[in-house]
């Protein structure tokens, strides 16, 4: 379409139609308008290669599923609803009965990834079955986005051995995440085990002085461990994104 | 002296000196203004076994000075000078030439504990050599009261087999003191691995959103590892009056 | 188990099965992985004493009776269930018609210590009926464990003639756990009163700049009373944990 | 001055010279602006009775002279210069060879009251020798203003004993100051053993936790001792500013 | 009792039943244990004047009305609950049919002081009919502890020409409570156009970075205006406490 | 009614029945009192020109009503209610049945500007469709206040080449309000493309380390972009009065 | 430059030499690389009207230098350097001879706006002496741009018939600047009074709860004077450019 | 060493020396103690690919060059030291005559990495001059680790024209380091242009509500940029090394 217009333009220059002068006057101002956007767009998927996810909180069902579908018009990736309540999805269910919902992650997924060969694997480290609502988020986003996944549970600080337990299963990882709220030390902790690629995200479990994952996440990221980078509370979604960030580098 | 004057009380009762009625009215008044305090005073260290500690910061070098010649007076145990600056120490130690100076622990003793048998064994883990000064504190600190130390240093979580490589010193302690900073995971991993009182001093070593030591503190309120607790922010004096209150208790 | 594969791997050693040189390999990889971790989790009830807790905050009913199912098949001492809502109290109790509900400290108890001479005894003291929950949590836990309970309630530091009037109280006890909220001075009267170990513990009790137990934990953190160590905000059951791990030591 | 602008207009009103709806007009306009100010700045001193008081920090020495130069001349009662540095006091002192400095408050005093017979007694009640300087603020600004002072220091919670051993002095003042850092329990202890007026000053003593008086303040702000009111971190001049807003009362 | 207790010991002294000696030992004990305390507890409510308060949150309604009675049948001042919810109001209004209860202050007050001349005139001054829960408890508690109460709502700064058209009630009142929520600035004007003893009431009214009231509590802490006193956040009640503290003093 | 007073003031000055000192004396008590508010009130809407606005939250639907009608009967201008509840709209709504009630923004307007020629045009950009709630607010009273809206909606930061599509939507406002929650990037991004005056509102909308509006207020205060100014969090009602006082001075 | 390129493309599709398809992937390309720019930095002076202005903290006088250079060859207008140190005023004083340096604001104004009619008039207010230094960078700037001043300092709301004797001259700015610290209270104050638009700078005058600008930023964002907006702490110069971007609308 | 004992113990289980149930006992001991160790030591350079890096603040001069010393002895890759001080720089300069000292980035490189073909390439992208000593260390940390560096340095949000023009550098790069400080929008910027892995380095430069950094790192953990991770505070080395960690797998 624009590059159409675009198109239109430079024909007009070639048969003597419009001076050069207007068209580049034309053109110092398009570009930035609408002329790349398209381009951008269809760029957008193509070469970032980050899905088009929803964010339901602060949304209306109808909203959502509006988006929705004109996502599902628009591009052609997996197509994510997090943080949806028993509402959305009961909503977005009823839409599209192909609708994957998964109730502990709070996430929809339309249109998965089915690539044979999957892009990595990410080990989901998490410190406790209290962190698993954050763990599996993390983990069913990356699995819709083509990753494998290999879970690591309830592994937690205070008995060391669990970690140690299953380091070789660190080492096996293209990317570890990990899962953990209070004190959220299982970053460092895996941090130190392996030179692999630590992405660490805090939760909100805890009480007191948690103050709802800010312990977590301070403590993350001072982590004595060099090397771990953090995202924002309860973010599974965000370190899985990373994770394909990091993956689809991997397998250019 | 005020005893006394109870006794002179008494002796008048008894003597008919003066009424039942009278001596009730008196004494009514007088305990928790002066008799007791005396006597408070004086239990205070028998009772207590916590030494008087002088905390230097805020206060001139005379002052200091003038505290620390009156609990020489007054009291028999160890008197500690805490947070001495360089002025202060030096006053403090022209007027006590056997005054003990620790410069990385800032701390001066004057009067230690001599006793043949220590109360105990403490041990002073410390995540890291930027840690000493808080370490070294908390281990003069002990030290001067009696306690044996055992100095466990440079074993933070990123690398968790320092700690691992040192669990039977752990064992062997009667109570353990962790000080660490940044994000502060070693409390955590310490007392997961040992049933001893594990007394966790964060550190404000650290920068940006370590935020002088809160990140640390915040972590080791929320330890996974159950039953440990935790004292302010470089509070390494603190740690070892706790330790003592607990061997003290031991040894009776 | 996995002792097991040691010994065979010794076995062939012996038996000239396998060379020195690859058993050595073996044996540097395996150690940290499974060998020890039987012997650690054995070991962990032995020598921590530390019972095995369920945190039941985030966690589905059905998860907390799973996990207390497993405690109680692979460990001996008591399991205990904390932040218990009444829906997850309500599936236990019907699993296990001994267990005991504790509806005031939200605490379930599986198995208790029933040791019969009590580990020592512990003075829980609070500020004001506010605050009951959080001693009841402590007082609950502690007894499970096997210490002997005194409770002394109500003597909020507005009326300071109330802690002294059970100064004797204190002085009786092993160790002292005291809870409170607001601005949590009682810490600090009762660390200078006795000079027993004294465990402070905020709890979220108050309004407006108590900021969910902030000013209380700032306070107790701060204590003019030299060794007075502090828990999370509302962490009755981490304070008579710690409790358990300093008796445990003296009864050794 | 604007008053005569009134009167002028007034006469003019009697003499015809100018409508009633015009001088109406002028005078809706007028009052809000200047009229009322030489009034209210008269009244101010007389009704108010609040010392004109100059805050030195970011002023310079120039600026601080200036100023108590004009307040000299255009004020009867004392002029108060708070948080003095060095400098200021120098210049100041060259200035006034009659001005009093302070150099622990940090406070000079111009034409401080003489009335013979103090406003009441304020007691001044301070935990430790590290709050002498806050303390002795509220003293000599409270001096400086006409009123009894009643010094007791070093009565910080830790020891309890010690404040119940000045509770006759406590009773017998009009107003009690209480200064204290760190954990400011001594505020609700006080504010629990007198039915006097408490007022609480938290100051900025203390490390890490204090978090430059946080603590203090937000402990003395939720006092269980009822009725207890707060002042800003370090604020002793405004503490004394408001026993004379109290005493004034009570001298009417 | 107590008391009696030491009067039967002077009887033995004075009967030479028992040694003087034996005496002292007892009464070194004694004071600071029960003897003072009847005493202390009566003088608590003679000398402070200070009415026993319940503070219902967090307490169930049958504590609430237990305390209730054990304070009326002990104390002869008034008795007032704070906070009180719905189902605690209910409890109590069925025990004693006199109590009034006021739903805008969330306040129940039993035997209110019913002395015919009041202690003073309270000016409670409000910013807006959103603060009017807080200044209802402010008023209702000070009237119940038989303070004349003055009531000028609605005059938050925006608009400053409403409280200039009050400025002469301020100046009748004995005390001024002035409660805002938002920025607080009431407070800081209050206090300039008035020399009367100011208490600032900041309340949690207000969104966004309102934070609950901490915006109010920190623009009347650091109040311009000399001499302003500051209360938690929505201590309505602890203001009124603090004017009967004052008024107390006045009408001695 | 007091203008008339005064009226009747200069009459007795005009007809001798009055003293000019004794009128001198009532002048300059007066005005700040009572005289010139009825001015100021009606100067309030003719000078500000902004608009009386009730803001629900903590006012009871009949409060709100009450408030309302005084409103709509003293001024002439609009009437706002904002952050009206559900059941305060139904109130409204029964009793005027004219009323707009827009259910996103939650705000009722009364009497809404009706001016044929605007006052100007106002772009409200919001970052994503969560935001609209704010946005929508924004909107929605600068419309009631006789501005024109140009809404520009979901053009976020993470997709740039959305707002850089719209550049000359932005150049031809008047003033730009950008609504962003999350990290709130898009304000520096406006100001950075535009000369036009911006007004960033920052928005609840996100999570974790959001912290309600936090991150997003921050971000905005400490914008790059020379010259943006920043409301409080969700004040879309704040900036669109700000606008008003714009362009109600360009209109001049 | 770039716009030459394009020229050049545009030359070459006309004469044939270049296909439209080819021209059309190229322009797609650049366009919003490099074409755009020069117009963008050209547009930028123009469409914007922002100054470039150098943010001197945390450069070397040498890179503060060199940006200066660069901007007054590449630029037209005024060139500002803000939070100049003196080592920094002192080289660049020594590079341009006609450097105008306000040492109160730390600002250096190179090329000043010399139109002949003032933009507007922009009124700054301060609460206080101590505020001066970020009113007069807020002032120096406005003036380096080409407003006009009008200074009304000293008018804290702890005398509030200071700012209501300046009515008139609020009324008169097109603009009022509100400089304040402590409790910031003053912007709402101006903000109730004047209908113009008002721009509150906290500043981080004031001590302990003030928390460097903290208390001063809450209370404004909170104001109740409703369309007051807010810049960062200190930040007279954000203040002036945003003063800038209205009063430019203004004149167009 | 150690694994030499390992081998003895084989050797003696071979020879029939040992029984192999003790041989047992000695193992299960053994290993999580010493055995691994100089394993875990080897293992964690080769494995983890983690230079070791000495922290230099606060420890002294002598300790850094001590600590330096034991690592060049026992590991073979590079040593960093970061945060030196001029002093530190010194003492370690004269120590090793080849140590690179980098007095922008405060980093001291030993045995830099060498390797001629690099890990990747790595683009740091910043946002302003001021934030070159953040930038400048994640650069100079990733040059001695054998990364190739792409600096783009002062493109801001505030003209984002700037990132625009160099996306295809972006594009270019294997991992995109985003260095900004005050609102820190450009990691949300950069994380929307390219699909990269985008790692956000907070930086302290700011003033006010920047409050050291905070601004900025709550931003980038809120960006709205799907799949942008965080580092502390100014830790430019931590995005270093988890870039290492990264490449080091894409190299595999």
């Amino acid at each position: 379409m624009r590059p159409e217009e675009v198109r239109q333009l430079l024909e007009k220059v070639r048969s003597g139609e419009i001076e050069v002068s207007d068209a580049l006057d034309q053109l110092q101002y398009l570009p930035v308008q609408d002329l790349g956007f398209a381009r951008v767009d269809t760029h957008r998927e193509l070469r970032q290669g980050i899905p088009e996810a929803i964010y339901a909180e602060n949304k209306t069902a109808d909203q959502v599923v509006a988006i929705a579908r004109e996502l599902l018009r628009k591009t052609t990736g997996p197509v994510l609803i997090t943080r949806t309540s028993a509402e959305v999805a009961k909503l977005v269910l009823s839409e599209w009965s192909d609708a994957a919902y998964n109730s502990v992650a709070r996430l929809i997924v339309l249109r998965p990834e089915t690539e044979s060969s999957p892009l990595g694997l990410v080990a989901v480290v998490s410190a406790g079955t209290s962190d698993s609502r954050v763990a599996e988020e993390a983990a069913a986003v990356a699995d819709a986005l083509g990753m494998k996944i290999e879970r690591i549970d309830d592994v937690g600080v205070a008995g060391v051995h669990r970690v140690l337990a299953v380091q070789d299963r660190l080492h096996a990882a293209d990317v570890v995440i990990v899962v953990a709220g209070m004190e959220g030390a299982l970053a460092s902790l895996v941090g130190g085990l392996t030179g692999k690629p630590v992405i660490a995200v805090p939760t909100s479990v805890g009480y007191g002085a948690a103050f709802d994952g800010l312990a977590a996440l301070l403590a993350m990221l001072n982590s004595c461990a060099a090397g771990v980078v953090v995202t924002n509370i309860d973010n599974g979604f965000g370190a899985a994104v990373f994770a394909l960030r990091m993956l689809r580098q991997k397998s250019d």
